[in-house]
């Protein structure tokens, strides 16, 4: 089946807020095999969402919103959506007890406008929402099908988990919408398009997209409406050859994240790992412990973003940082051997770079960074000069910092 | 004037990429003056362009797409774009040479592929890109207007700046769309709607919107299409009585940044800052060192994940760890001394929680953090459950040790 998403708030369209729910809804729909014709985002104004939802309807015959269910009075997509239905909105005990209880459990009391919250248009199935006060909808009717849920991340993950991909997975006829990501990093998207030349019709009747991230860039594959046997089986093969193609560059798939692979490689050998970071500051460590369990492998770091810090907490001597600065080749390998040694790890990395905006010279420009990873008693450092803003240096730091030490345990980077 | 967006790219649409486009261009055409009345996301595919361009035209005169400009197969924006206006598609020497000139300077030959990126609408306007291969396109005919951009953040963003934005000033017609926010953070947003009942029609005609995220709840007022002189002086009136409404919940305006707040008063007074650590793993310090020129007050910390870590590096207590755990005010507080003695701060933060989706206790539920401020001889913590996901509860613990320690700098929370 085909839906298209709205996604409701003014500051949707002035770009306060980034849209994460019409990427996350994406995803878990097309699983659920339901196709993701079209998202629109439109302001918290009844005439554009009355029109966008009822183009919606008419266009793909079914609809789901984000936004514009909480109590404030700018929540007005239920209202709307009530009047294209012909439902008149009713009061409703059972959802208004609920929502007492749950104030009486936070201790403090509903305000007045949460009333409104209770309303139900008639013949709306609610679905009820535990984890905030707006209840999610699902109507059903001559105009098609429209499914409102709340704005609120954590809320609409929930009510969609819960609530409405169990009902929808009743409508999927059997087939499938299914993505396989093959994940590169360190090289270019024209460079590796190169390398994948003459794939795609090879890989038909599946899609083939580029996708460069501050990750590196990756590879989807995506089977359209198959049997999920067949689907299945031709992601197999397709995400074979790409893994081939693409050889050294290849880390993972789907969502795998490098610093996971990492730390389930340190895990299987019962290594430990910590970090010592300059121009990210806590970024690696935090992507690091991104990952649930990672604590088995990681015990931490030194940030040394002061000088002082390498030299009293990471031993990198005064002279090398004096006579090669501190974004330089001996002092990445220093600070990873220091905090290996002060942490006594197996495994270390260190990052040391101009992240900018400022602090670039004609020698060290702007995204210089060196980076090096520690691995009993190899140690090896890159240098590379990466490109974007200071946010995006420093996260394409992290990854190229983290792929070194995969490359490392991998046996592919003591060159 | 009003404009539509659409971002293209069917990796959007399952959900594998997050539309960051669409919030930086709602952003900076908001504040050139422009009205985004809506974003639509399609998949790479002909015929979905070609319906949401013509549609958007049709309904708005005016549209900016971004991405399938690429060299890759499923680039098809320009095609389709050129078909509506009637332009044929035409090769571009100039643009040729300097696509072969980038890639000399590079240092790796063209792709074949990239040739196609020379090709321009007959009658556009070749907006140069020198951050990437595919330049952005300006068309006007009889359809109304197409700004056609590269779906690649740092291209987009650089296009956007040196390009778009000057050619689109000069249509402003003298009013101007301007927000202001009031940022708050501590207190849930009923709690917040019910300090400021009554206030809209005080703030009218400007609008006023709520937006939870993971800093806090946002006031966005919206100035909408004011001469800029009323625009300013209205959304300055607002946002006093915002803020004093508001009352200690309230932090800053617009983009103000928690961390960048510390710092600066920080700095104000010479001191310097460091960070322990355990839940946040690195996080708190990415965040602070995000700020442009935080090396002059932070100068680093101690990532303590591993229980180890506290003991040796931050002389947190055994006993004090046995009988407390790690997640308790004691700790919490010892680790916050730990650093500032051993890395020689006057302030200093600290985190340790049980950020999930494992190892919560019935006393210490998932989400359960103590966090604390030292200043001096002063030290305080804090405990909070903070809901939603790993990142979500990691990201709200950062914030909420910054608003510590921002509050104990300004003499409101050494109670």
């Amino acid at each position: 089946m085909d839906l298209e998403l709205i996604t409701v708030g003014t500051e949707l369209l002035l770009g306060h807020t980034v849209d994460t729910n019409g990427a996350e809804l994406g995803r878990a729909l097309a699983a659920a095999g339901i196709r993701v014709v079209r998202r629109t985002s439109i302001p918290d104004e009844e005439a554009a969402i009355r029109d966008a939802v009822a183009e919606a309807l008419r266009r793909s015959g079914a609809v789901l919103t984000t936004g514009g269910l909480g109590p404030t009075r700018d929540d007005v997509t239920k209202k709307v959506v009530a009047e294209l239905f012909g439902a008149p909105l009713q009061f409703d005990e059972a959802i208004w007890e609920r929502l007492l209880e749950r104030f009486r459990r936070l201790g403090r009391p509903p305000a007045p406008s949460n009333r409104s919250q209770a309303e139900v248009p008639r013949g709306a199935t609610v679905l009820p929402n535990r984890w905030g006060t707006a209840p999610g909808l699902w109507l059903e009717g001559a105009p098609g099908l429209a499914i409102l849920l709340p704005g609120v991340p954590t809320e609409m993950r929930n009510l969609l988990h819960h609530e409405v991909l169990p009902r929808l997975a009743a409508r999927g006829g059997g087939r499938v919408v299914r993505s396989r990501v093959v994940r590169t990093t360190g090289i270019a998207e024209s460079a590796l398009a190169e390398r994948l030349a003459g794939v795609e019709p090879l890989v038909a009747p599946l899609s083939l997209a580029y996708l460069p991230g501050l990750a590196g860039v990756d590879l989807r594959l995506t089977a359209w409406r198959l049997p999920p046997d067949e689907a299945e089986r031709r992601l197999d093969a397709a995400a074979a050859l790409l893994r081939e193609r693409g050889g050294e560059f290849v880390y993972g798939a789907d969502d795998d994240d490098l610093a996971a692979l990492v730390l389930a490689e340190a895990r299987r050998r019962g290594w430990k790992l910590a970090v010592a970071e300059s121009c990210t500051g806590g970024l690696l460590g935090g992507r690091i412990t991104a990952v649930p369990g990672s604590s088995d492998v990681f015990v931490g770091g030194v940030i040394a973003y002061d000088n002082r810090v390498k030299l009293d907490e990471l031993e990198v001597g005064a002279a090398v940082l004096a006579a090669h600065g501190a974004v330089s080749e001996p002092v990445a390998l220093a600070m990873a051997r220091g905090v290996a040694r002060r942490y006594r790890t197996e495994l270390a990395l260190a990052i040391t770079g101009v992240a900018g905006p400022a602090g670039g010279t004609p020698e060290k420009p702007v995204g210089t960074v060196w980076y090096a990873a520690a691995m009993e008693d190899t140690a090896v450092a890159r240098r590379y000069v990466f490109p974007g803003t200071r946010d995006e240096v420093r996260a394409r730091a992290a990854q190229a910092a983290l792929f070194l030490l995969y490359r490392l345990l991998r046996g592919g980077a003591s060159g």
